[in-house]
């Protein structure tokens, strides 16, 4: 997607000299852009445990490419396992990064180490291009639902939640994509961005790649998305997935759930879009099964922000003295979502809509 | 209600003097507890224009000593008028403001010059006395409902949005107002306590008061309510009104209506505590009748919280450029309400059970 009219992705390889890696610093965003070049496996096992990159897809493409930058060093096997071993300890939950390693390794194993670093440039290119690819797929298949949802002399309003945009992939997004795809066909839409708390992916994320690629958006308070439909002012609702059960559930950022419910109570269509990898074909009851993670008060008690002065600072921004507590997902059962949007098409949230567009997990 | 183990209310009259008024400075919470001593008209009108004082039964009472404060300066009819008049128009749409108001001079156009400060403080003390009572009863009347969620072996779990407390009140509040008395009377019970975006209200005054009067509590991201009551975590929810229409709508902060129906959705029981001077007897559909103030774009761009070093600043959270919308309100539907706690009693949210309380409005 573009920033100020000029094209870029989440990673990519140096036009110039070929091999080192590039990241956008998300640490750094809203306040300021920042281009990191990675050059050795540090830089990248640092990128992906401080989140400078972030996001299940991207991580994914970061740590092959900084697999390529270990190989540089060392080719042989026994290197080429251990550096694996240390680029998937940087965030041991996220399955795309072991995804991404143990695809790269089956490539590299049955390669002399003499020809390993360009087989392993060549995979990871592959992988980028291809979440690229199946993110824009996303796009197709929801671009329908909004375009049904032009009506003549007004602009379509689709709200979003969280970051499941271009930043937390490789290209496109996910939730994103439609938005993105439908923008550059020229429908007149404008984007309502749940702000996110607590730790404002939307306020910080959402708002500042819809505006650099020069999308309609406003920002609002996670409180105000049901006000909203209640008077008319959404079209439709979309949003990414942590993960989806294979009977539709899908656990998202915290909030997602109150948005479901309110688009239920006002006829609003919900809709989940996410790459097929994301659904758990072993979880059949979201609510009961899907673990929740309880992650650091700090992130509620706490906000970060630029001052007047232009420096960026954390404050505490909770009565002193008074706990917080901080679940980071919830489950959305499936029976408040219109349906699913995947690279294959769009389903139903179900089970038997899952099986349709992927038979063969029958 | 207390601080650190000493009863205040949110407004009195010195004990020493018996003339000068105090408030607490609630733009100074939750970070540091100041008492404003009001000894002029002016002081007084400037405490509620900049919202040193705020919640609408407070600044009734407010108005009220304010005008003692101006008879004391100039008890003639026509200064007496005039001044009644300048406080008035501090917070135009506060119709607690105008009511107390109204109330004193009925009371003091029938009395003479040289007799109007006495009977103006008399007045003023009932009026503030009558709140606090007033708010006692709805405590008393929701006692039972945090009675009936007691359980062997745990806590009774309650939810709160926004600052319905003592500080928006003489004293007790309005759904803190059970809270306390269940809490006063011994019941082991813990408050979740939204954090109410954009202002935070919640996380600053809702958690100070409680933190200070020793009631458990946890702040918690207004996203987080829907998913603690799909797992158990929420015995009952309370909240206050800023309007409840004759059939039992209410209009209360943004983000009120979410919680509703995620309470809906887990069978929680939903109760709204208002005085009966919230009810608006002449609007039957709050979601189509009641204009829902849009505020400030900045209350959801900048947030205020204390730095490291304990200074209180003010900080942009939200990517540059991006806009954003500030709804600051919004109407529940008494179908979504399991009912109403008024200083009557309790009833069902709609025109039958506030008549069944209210039969004089028949």
């Amino acid at each position: 997607m573009k920033i100020d009219g000029r094209d870029y992705r989440s990673v990519w390889v140096d036009a110039d000299d070929h091999w080192s890696v590039h990241i956008l610093d998300q640490t750094k965003l809203p306040w300021s852009l920042e281009v990191l070049r990675l050059t050795t496996r540090d830089a990248a096992a640092h990128a992906i445990r401080s989140m400078q990159t972030r996001g299940a897809p991207v991580i994914g493409a970061v740590a092959a490419y900084g697999l390529c930058l270990a190989l540089r060093e060392d080719a042989s096997t026994e290197a080429m396992e251990r550096d694996a071993d240390l680029l998937n300890a940087t965030r041991p939950t996220a399955i795309n990064l072991r995804w991404a390693l143990d695809r790269m390794l089956t490539r590299l194993r049955n390669t002399p180490a003499s020809e390993r670093v360009a087989v392993a440039y060549h995979e990871a290119a592959l992988i980028a291009d291809e979440d690229a690819a199946q993110n824009a797929a996303i796009g197709r298949h929801g671009l329908p639902l909004i375009e049904a949802a032009v009506r003549p002399g007004r602009r379509v309003n689709v709200l979003t939640h969280c970051n499941a945009g271009w930043l937390a992939t490789v290209d496109w997004g996910t939730a994103l994509s439609p938005i993105y795809t439908a923008f550059n066909a020229g429908i007149d839409l404008h984007v309502w961005v749940d702000e996110t708390r607590p730790r404002n992916q939307g306020a910080a994320l959402t708002a500042w790649e819809l505006g650099k690629h020069g999308v309609p958006h406003t920002v609002v308070a996670d409180n105000a998305g049901g006000h909203l439909m209640q008077h008319g002012e959404v079209d439709l609702v979309i949003v990414g997935a942590d993960r989806v059960t294979r009977t539709g559930d899908a656990a998202n950022k915290i909030g997602t759930y109150l948005k479901a419910l309110a688009a239920r109570d006002n006829n609003v269509p919900f809709w989940v879009a996410m790459p097929s990898t994301t659904i758990d074909w072993t979880v059949s009851d979201g609510v009961a099964e899907i673990p929740i993670e309880e992650r650091s008060e700090t992130e509620v008690t706490e906000m970060t922000g630029r001052m007047a002065d232009g420096t960026i600072a954390t404050m505490r921004v909770i009565s002193a003295g008074s706990p917080a507590a901080n679940p980071a997902f919830d489950v959305t059962p499936a029976r408040l979502l219109t349906g699913l949007i995947t690279e294959r098409g769009r389903c139903p949230a179900s089970a038997e809509g899952l099986l349709g567009l992927f038979p063969e997990r029958r």
